[in-house]
């Protein structure tokens, strides 16, 4: 399958690299780490294996890969304004576009510039990031759950799944996207901002009770404005908030990304796990106060970071 | 009048200096400043004329000072626990007793101790600090509006409030103490301990868009708080809100006490300030979901400050 990786970031060079080390076709759109990419190839150092691409295709343009079968879009959110310029180049007839970015309103971006029946959106649960120009680690997980946006399990969406599987990477394509998207932010909302607002790590933060207490009942607020969503199967009782906090417990010294975007002075992810679930919210009649005090008390600190 | 000052910080010392300037008999419950006061008396610096008052009645132990017509309390609320201790031995048979103290629950303890009949309560409006051993500053305002805890006016308030205005101290003695109590906590909740969450002044964090709106949103809670409490009239219209914010943006670069609290490592008068407030709504039946968020938050710093 061609296939061209939009943000070639962590999770774009990782799951790129298992595709290509698996016989797919990968074309990377690359920034930072093209020059490096292109004189000494790309290191993946994981937890399941290093290995090494000495041939990578990498490209500074998008016009240059031309369409694809799939577009994997893993920008960080807050450059998602350009996130139609960078993927039109590489729309054919039939092409599909997953996107693992964090949050909603992405799949919604993607339907607006392409058609719904085009997209599909996945979520990572992996803990990598990016090293010196041409690696990237891996350290931990990497499973990927995934959906249609606009119906049910496809073949496509199942066949997308199992390309991944063949790759090494645990996957799963699911009936309900939404679902899903829900269920992640659940833990992304209160552990993505407590954890960038304080500099701390999520053991850190679980050992205050003030601070434990409190992402319960983000988790709560945030349970309560998925069910009102059109959600095929509830999510987040009680019982698997408290069962998802005491395995955070366990994730010892784990820091989310929103945390490592502000101690290095990036922009939030705060408009896809915070303003556009606010607004689904209060769509459908139900306000998260605290929830939306955390988006407040986060964009107090914006002013402070670099823009991208 | 014979008047006793438990607690002489910046408070204390400021009003306590002034009633001893007009001629009162004051008698100061002094810790850090006693021996530069006995030294070398206590100096008052204030926008309203410095003075020196060479002798002073300073006293290490509350027993020395034995009974006296009026007590004034100006502990912190952190140091409450020590409270009933150290106004017993003032007491005699027609003692009345007047906490100065921030927030909710301070006249409880003292009418769970000295019982309801004895007791008022004022606010001081005022920004004072301390500076060297044995000198206290002024910097700001000072008025004090005062009330009895279990009746309206009496003659005993009316005649504490006249004192005060002939030691040239704004004085206002009212008929609804509860009522004065839940209109400061309209400025002290969002602005204590934002400042403090952030160690920033005033003006700098109602510069922030998502906090002058926060801040709204916070007093809006507290008003309907309040307004489920027993008072004779109604507090903090949305239009009365934007007004304090409006008034406070031009207290250039204030830092509230909770802030210097935190900034100079002491532990925050949470207690007074949140828990009990948010008790009395809870037991009223009204939720505060972001003033408690506040708490949560504060608490959860209070690991990495000294306890008193």
């Amino acid at each position: 399958m061609k296939i061209g990786i939009i943000g070639s970031g962590a999770i774009g060079l990782y799951y790129g690299s298992k595709l290509q080390q698996s016989g797919e076709d990968v074309h990377f759109l690359m920034r930072r780490d093209y020059q490096a990419v292109k004189a000494n190839g790309l290191k993946v150092f994981s937890t399941q294996g290093d290995f090494v691409l000495p041939e990578v295709a990498a490209y500074r343009e998008a016009t240059e890969i031309g369409p694809v079968d799939l577009v994997i879009v893993a920008l960080k959110t807050f450059s998602n304004q350009h996130m139609i310029e960078l993927v039109s180049p590489l729309i054919g007839p039939d092409t599909a576009i997953m996107t693992l970015q964090n949050g909603l309103g992405n799949e919604d971006l993607l339907a607006q510039g392409f058609g719904a029946d085009r997209v599909l959106g996945g979520i990572a649960f992996i803990c990598s990031n990016r090293g010196e120009p041409g690696t990237v680690h891996h350290l931990g997980e990497g499973k990927i759950t995934l959906g249609e946006m606009s119906q049910g399990l496809t073949p496509r969406s199942q066949q997308i799944a199992e390309m991944f599987s063949r790759a090494g990477v645990r996957c799963e394509a699911v009936d309900d996207l939404l679902r899903i998207r829900w269920e992640k932010l659940l833990w992304n909302i209160p552990f993505n901002g407590l954890t960038a607002l304080f500099r701390q790590d999520v053991t850190e933060l679980l050992a205050k009770p003030s601070i434990k207490e409190l992402t319960y009942q983000l988790m709560l607020e945030v349970a309560a404005a998925a069910n009102v969503q059109p959600l095929k199967k509830k999510i987040g009782s009680e019982t698997y908030c408290s069962k998802l906090i005491a395995a955070t417990e366990k994730m010892t010294g784990y820091r989310p990304s929103m945390m490592i975007d502000r101690l290095e002075g990036r922009p939030l992810e705060l408009d896809a796990i915070y303003r556009i679930p606010l607004e689904q919210a209060r769509k459908a009649g139900v306000e998260m106060p605290k929830v939306e005090m955390l988006w407040q008390l986060l964009s107090a600190g914006e002013d402070e970071t670099q823009t991208p």
